[in-house]
């Protein structure tokens, strides 16, 4: 059963037009109204006054293929900087989460801290950093690399690059700004504190020129399922956001992760694994059949090799759409886990790579469910009580479209069954998500 | 007599608090709300209801410098990154441009390119970018660098940055997003660019993964004034915001540099120059001196020669507040046109350090007019009517309330002289000032 103390958490996977490759093809869609702000405006507050903790935004340093036949059809080739988006969103929400994506492999930690703790001050602690090691060779070539840095070396640099955000996070006691204008004084020096950090291959100074955050420190998400990818989130993760497709083997992830944290000293309760979820919700059977059928009939043949050897990190080349997959798979040094999953899965079941297209543009490798909402909450309720996840970030396939169904059939039924609460939770996102707010130094010895 | 064709145009200089280096501790300051996002919200509206063209934010990435007892009297040590406040501001704003500074010394060329593209389109065309070399230690010592990079260093990798940043901005023709449904087809693969560039400093495949702006690029905003800054400001700016405290050198510097536009085959109309103006208004020429006497009693004296050691890049060690400048002044690898400027001033008029600090505390080395509305208007109309300015960059002592004094006196002055516009202007940043649309690379060979 559910923790009731606990209730589970909902993150919204936001592309704008929905998760599903073709959804801007909809009929419904709002595609044509491109980089519109109030299209994401209206998302994020519905998704706020229906009960969802957080909007995640995923992204990528550039357009991850040179493949024009595919990347023509596709239309996340245009999209915000997430930070630019979530600041323009904070204002205009009260209480939902703002996760944005940021790179450890082509930022610098400096100015990843500052952004976050900024937006974390301007949403009144509602910020989330989704730290990526962006694994896609095309974001390295647009950013001075000659080609991608190896997996291994990308979670190294990530490993410290946290560590130092996180100390710069902790510049200032929470209290340090005291603004008196009598004195003169602006802050307490005593509650500054300088990070000094040398590492292998940061130094930075510190401290941060802007008070510490309302969370303390923004909530941390992890996408990487890989080893590497576990080990980061074990030590410096809140959240986790993994594809997994099944139950059997996401129960399995989830008991793996949450051991590995011992190993760092904590506890089960501060990490939350969230799985993808990409829902198709209808009033019956049928009409959820329908609504997805509908959805990949919009699917450009001409998308589906380069839409698997890209997502897959898979070369594919010479092969047709009614071929199988290559007997001999090279370990890609992108998405790791993700080719893992790719792979089993048309082993498994036999798949053409047609068939494995068709498979995987909605939920791309996650959890899909096409039905009704009593068959949805059953499969949400049946992972969360039995530890395979303890939330879900929610794909919506169409939006805003989706996002109307998912609230008028699954909330209520989420709710019915007391695994959501029927209040909008107040206060910073670490609170919504039942997170500690990390201390700050005050109680450490002063480093200045 | 100004041109009426092309009003003066007016930027504010936002410093939350005012920028008198004292103005936080002003009894109508509103310091003690810290980051409280409103504040900027109320300034920012209430400069664009006053025919200001755009908004201006500096910035420095961290504290820039270490000594404690002026820096925990300084309310700059709290400060949002710029993009996200400008990206917050952007949509409660119809009309005025968003300036945000961005180091070239401390960014990749993609990622500022994608982050102004984005704040371009989330504003409809309001996005200003002021280049910075970032000419603090304390900012390197935040970013692994062991030490600042040399002046030329920081000006080369500048220039090569602007191309690549401007070359990514022309990766899309404006109208090469079709988003049709009916053919599946998102954009219009003949109107992609890929830049490809392979520079001495920068390799970057682009495209962007986000349309071309409304404006085409961009108002690019420069600030250095040494003659790398001037180089670099004749080659690529659209404005410039210089510090000028005298008729006589502003109109030098006015010449100078519109006359270095043709070595870019740039016309004199396709560069604005804006000097700084620090306007201390009074009804009467007494309430004016009163006001400013009583922002420079907050000065506290531990202040002063950390203050202008900072500023004018000067090794003051040893020295109290009431000896005179060194004889000998080494060249400084920071701010070089404003360590002259200071040099100079103290030697024309025999200023102590702690007059300099008196001098320079409000106006830090731009214009300093402490009169009536009258008086202002008159120096606004000599200079702009003298080619020593197209406008200026206004840097009220005291925020809010210098607004208001603004608003209710100085204004109505202008446009009573015919010098502003009484309407609000529409359209792009780019329109307001009166600057070109730059082409689409439709008409240029194409790249693939």
């Amino acid at each position: 059963m559910p923790n009731q103390e606990r209730p589970i958490k909902l993150g919204l996977f936001l592309i704008v037009d929905g998760s599903h490759e073709a959804a801007w093809r909809h009929p419904d869609a709002t595609s044509g109204r491109g980089m519109e702000f109030k299209r994401y405006v209206d998302i994020v507050t519905n998704a706020e006054s229906n009960f969802f903790d957080f909007v995640f935004l995923a992204d990528t340093l550039g357009i991850t293929s040179d493949n024009l036949p595919m990347i023509s059809r596709n239309a996340r080739t245009e999209c915000y900087d997430p930070i630019v988006l979530l600041s323009a969103l904070a204002p205009f929400t009260q209480a939902i989460g703002l996760v944005a994506t940021a790179s450890t492999s082509y930022n610098d930690p400096y100015q990843v801290a500052r952004r976050f703790a900024s937006l974390d001050h301007l949403s009144d602690g509602r910020a989330g950093w989704n730290v990526v090691t962006s694994a896609n060779r095309f974001e390295a070539l647009n950013l001075s690399n000659d080609d991608l840095p190896p997996h291994e070396a990308r979670y190294r640099r990530a490993r410290e690059f946290v560590s130092v955000v996180k100390g710069l996070w902790d510049s200032w006691d929470d209290d340090a700004f005291v603004r008196d204008k009598a004195s003169g004084l602006y802050f307490d020096p005593s509650k500054m504190h300088v990070l000094d950090h040398r590492g292998e291959l940061f130094s930075v100074r510190g401290p941060l020129n802007i008070p510490r955050p309302p969370q303390g420190h923004p909530v941390i998400v992890q996408a990487g399922s890989s080893e590497d990818g576990q080990e980061l989130a074990a030590a410096t993760a809140d959240v986790v956001f993994t594809a997994q497709e099944n139950l059997a083997e996401a129960r399995e992830f989830y008991a793996r992760l949450k051991a590995r944290l011992r190993h760092y000293d904590r506890s089960e309760d501060d990490l939350i694994i969230m799985p993808g979820i990409f829902p198709v919700v209808g009033r019956t059977q049928r009409e959820a059949e329908d609504r997805f059928e509908h959805l990949q009939s919009l699917l450009h043949p001409d998308v589906g090799i380069p839409f698997i050897s890209r997502l897959g990190g898979l070369d594919l080349s010479g092969l047709t759409l009614d071929d199988m997959l290559p007997t001999v798979i090279d370990v890609t040094n992108s998405s790791r886990s993700r080719q893992e999953l790719f792979v089993a899965t048309a082993r498994r079941d036999s798949l053409t790579i047609r068939q494995m297209f068709m498979r995987f543009a909605g939920a791309r490798g996650h959890l899909q469910v096409v039905g009704t909402a009593a068959m949805i909450a059953d499969c949400i309720e049946e992972w969360v009580s039995t530890q395979a996840a303890d939330g879900f970030n929610v794909m919506p396939p169409l939006l805003p479209g989706s996002m109307t169904d998912f609230k008028d059939l699954v909330i209520p039924e989420l709710q019915h069954r007391g695994l959501l609460s029927s209040a909008v939770g107040a206060g910073t996102l670490r609170e919504k998500l039942g997170l500690r707010h990390p201390a700050d130094l005050s109680h450490a010895p002063a480093t200045q």
